[in-house]
């Protein structure tokens, strides 16, 4: 397997934690390719990870699409060029999210009959199977048929993501009912209606309440929407979880009591927390691209890491070239 | 005062719940009435409420517009027409949300000047301030100049429901800085920029991880975005609270740590309760129209009226017609 480029550079913790997690990966024996500075051992023990150099960074608040296309020497660009030029097998960064989906797009290209490329994001469900929310942030606007790509590429990435044989596929929409919503809605129900078959398990429409929920194993939005979802989501866990640990560490008392309950409400923590999956993928770009967290860890790294070499191995990419094109 | 219109028979525990919360709110001083079956009296104990005789009621699961025109006997209709009428100050259902919709809008009519009603939803936050979030659901399409409106009637009812002197209004897009979002977005936020006054502190784009914080008092958005944002967070709550109860009861031990713990936690739940809040507020129509959720309880009804009670007396109806339409 052509080794992982890993962006040290991107992200809150950069590069310590990055490199730390491609140092914990490489250790699992997964070939990992460093892309950054020159002088990037100089600034972290790299042990013996090669580099690909790069002379400039892009930061997180830069606008991505300017961004790619004013520095051309970024590990963000150097990192997608490498997959392209056949040196690395996947890409991963916890960057600039719209600099990393517009690098992969303009150095990787789409795959061949891709309308747009979608971010698949994972919605962690406590005590079932994790809902696979597309498109979370990419296309602000889209049409109706890109939703039945997003259908057939979120399928493939949940068959090989979370092993489901038969994802069920849901719209998100404002009611159950065929003809609730939009018109977008209501004409993205008819296409993926007609488009469903053996591939491609179409459920109908599900609703907001569902995405936390074992209702659906693939969710397609558009990417205004989906990101908002997605952030609501965070943001109100956060404010949940901050509030209960107010509540604990309020008292000596309860805050013996919460700790006497950490150990069983560790796996639900777990479960929540977005470091567990490692990221989100951008389908439908011709090559592996692994978005991970802003804030992530070298946990989170390593995770990461290791989505990106099973989605190598599992050749999702050639299996959506197949399904969007076939013979 | 005019007594407040209560639908008896909207609700999953119609109408036993819906009569005690009627007849606790009565208790305290608050004039009802109640609009029911002329058979009411004999179902449940409704004290010496006076009662609006209706006979055709709508249920959950039927097409809101389509009951309203049919249905033209239907508690929903005549509580409307009460108001209409000059019969009563105020009607509240926990039922059918479109049918509740469209009963006030058919019968009560629009302010003058209001393109759009829109449903004001409350968001709990943690330790702060509730978020007013619309529209929650009426209109799943909306124009650029109608978020203008949603931002001028979510301001008045702010200030009213929650004492908030000159309430932060943001627009819900994805990125803080304008121009980020669908080209709804841009172009609201142009309109909203220019609107900006005395009466309207618009504090730019907001995003999802917003809606549950203090970033803003209301957040304007179209009834699609609106309602998917609710559900998906009522959805993810409840899993959470759910994964908790879970792992609270996995042994003896841990449930003994978990009660001890209930006071502590009790203020967050309170907060997260949408009983609490009583429900959702109709804003454009020309009368104060109440939603409450389908599952509401007697104390989610006695709060609903307290609700609807505030609102008359604030004259939140008038205020928004001398908002949108200054002389």
């Amino acid at each position: 397997m052509l080794p992982i480029a890993v962006d040290a550079m991107g992200g809150d913790h950069a590069p310590g934690a990055i490199v730390a997690g491609a140092l914990a990966a490489a250790a699992q024996g997964t070939p990992i390719v460093l892309v950054g500075p020159p002088d990037l051992k100089e600034r972290v023990d790299v042990g013996d990870l090669p580099l690909i150099e790069a002379g400039e960074v892009i930061e997180m608040d830069e606008d991505g699409g300017r961004a790619v296309r004013r520095k051309k020497d970024s590990t963000l660009v150097r990192a997608a060029e490498a997959v392209r030029d056949g040196q690395a097998s996947a890409m991963i960064s916890a960057g600039n999210t719209g600099a990393t989906m517009a690098s992969a797009l303009l150095r990787m290209g789409r795959i061949k009959g891709v309308n747009r490329p979608a971010i698949a994001t994972i919605i962690p469900v406590p005590g079932g199977q994790p809902t696979v929310l597309l498109d979370a942030g990419a296309n602000a606007e889209v049409q109706a048929d890109w939703l039945v790509q997003f259908a057939q590429m979120g399928s493939i990435f949940s068959r090989h993501r979370f092993g489901v044989a038969s994802p069920k596929v849901g719209l998100l929409s404002i009611g159950e009912e065929p003809g609730k919503g939009d018109g977008l809605r209501k004409e993205a129900f008819e296409l993926l209606s007609a488009a469903a078959g053996d591939d491609l398990n179409f459920i109908g429409n599900v609703e907001g309440r569902d995405v936390m929920s074992d209702a659906a194993d693939v969710i397609v939005t558009d990417g205004f929407t989906g990101n908002v979802v997605l952030k609501t989501l965070e943001g109100g866990l956060k404010a949940v979880v901050n509030g209960l640990l107010e509540a604990f560490a309020s008292s000596p008392e309860y805050k013996e009591h919460a700790e006497a309950l950490m150990p069983a409400m560790l796996p639900l923590y777990s479960t929540l927390d977005p470091e567990t999956y490692g990221g989100a993928m951008l389908l439908g770009v011709d090559g592996v691209c692994i978005i991970s967290h802003g804030s992530s860890s070298q946990r989170a790294v390593f995770n990461a890491i290791d989505v990106a070499r099973e989605m190598v191995e599992a050749d999702v990419v050639g299996e959506i070239s197949r399904a969007i094109r076939p013979e």
